[in-house]
């Protein structure tokens, strides 16, 4: 299988981190240039189908976009160790906590930044002030709640390491090319940061 | 189990079509003013921990919010209609597909009509023209999409009805309150839109 994926893009490090927590080694990664456009030529989106990263394409040819769509896939294949949950009530309490992290931290995240670093001016028709600051409002409205849950809680969605867990951290620190730290106060969204960016998978990830 | 869901919201419509699809009945329906903002109060928040709908209360007094881990959830209790795939490979499929339509349709249309529709400018701090045509837009590049899929396909994620056509039809479904309909030049994504609003789920899931 190959994995087309992009070096600093958040998504795809999802799948590199999920790849390197559970030793997976028979994938090839294809480096896509982002910023020179090589997502959007005619021979990608003929592999691919669209034009998103990360996709994952099997042994037949076929491709497969979404980065969890694909974590899930790599999952099946690879159960251990696990990361969606062992049984239908932790995939859903997992399911939960992933998507909160996804579109209440991650995905905020992300357009705040496209929206205010310099570099990044090229990805958007028009970079504008006011929606990097009200999606920073919104991660960190999110960071709130998080930190109330990692004061009970060693991991996201409990007591071990999950897919919610990486989603979060990828988002965080995708904040940090804009120089971005999350507020003092949170102690214990800290602790967890800490030992997130502490566990070997995170330097394979980047 | 309970269900707290609201009349109009898309994201409940959601549950409550696979629920009428896979015919589970022992599943009690808490209605939740959203207008009247029955979400924010503190006794909605002690039960299912933040403000969103819908949410699942399972008999333990837990809750699940997140719609498309409450519909994995009862499909994990009722396997059958299967909605989500029956193997690692066609899950993989159905959730690309089913991510496509929450993020390139779904989601622009509830902005497009949250941001257009007079009686929804209580849920938006500030109503804006641009959020509501930036959004369509995004919505109608992606129903283009969609159109070349089912020309080939009867249902999104291929030959069969799953979670990927619930989402598109209820995110199609919710535009209909600003009387929206689709280009008329894409007759396959019609064709499909129409034998979908006729299955006798549709009529539930209202």
């Amino acid at each position: 299988m190959k994995l087309y994926t992009s070096h600093r893009a958040p998504n795809p490090r999802r799948v590199r981190w999920v790849m390197a927590e559970k030793g997976i080694e028979d994938v090839d990664l294809i480096e896509i240039d982002i910023m020179a456009g090589e997502h959007r030529t005619p021979e990608y989106r003929a592999r691919v189908g669209v034009s998103h990263l990360p996709a994952l394409e099997l042994d037949d040819g076929t491709a497969i976009s979404e980065s969890l769509a694909i974590c899930r896939y790599l999952e099946a294949l690879n159960p251990e160790p696990n990361l969606f949950g062992r049984d239908a009530r932790e995939q859903a309490f997992v399911e939960m906590w992933t998507r909160r992290c996804e579109f209440y931290l991650a995905n905020p995240i992300m357009f705040s930044v496209r929206h205010s670093h310099p570099a990044l001016a090229a990805l958007e028709a028009t970079q504008l002030p006011q929606v990097a600051e009200y999606n920073r409002l919104t991660a960190e409205r999110f960071m709130k709640t998080l930190d109330r849950r990692l004061a009970d809680n060693p991991f996201i969605a409990g007591d071990r390491f999950t897919i919610a867990d990486i989603v979060a951290v990828v988002g965080l620190d995708f904040a940090r090319l804009v120089k971005y730290r999350p507020p003092e106060e949170l102690t214990h969204l800290a602790r967890w940061l800490a030992e997130t960016r502490d566990r070997p998978a995170a330097k394979a990830g980047v």
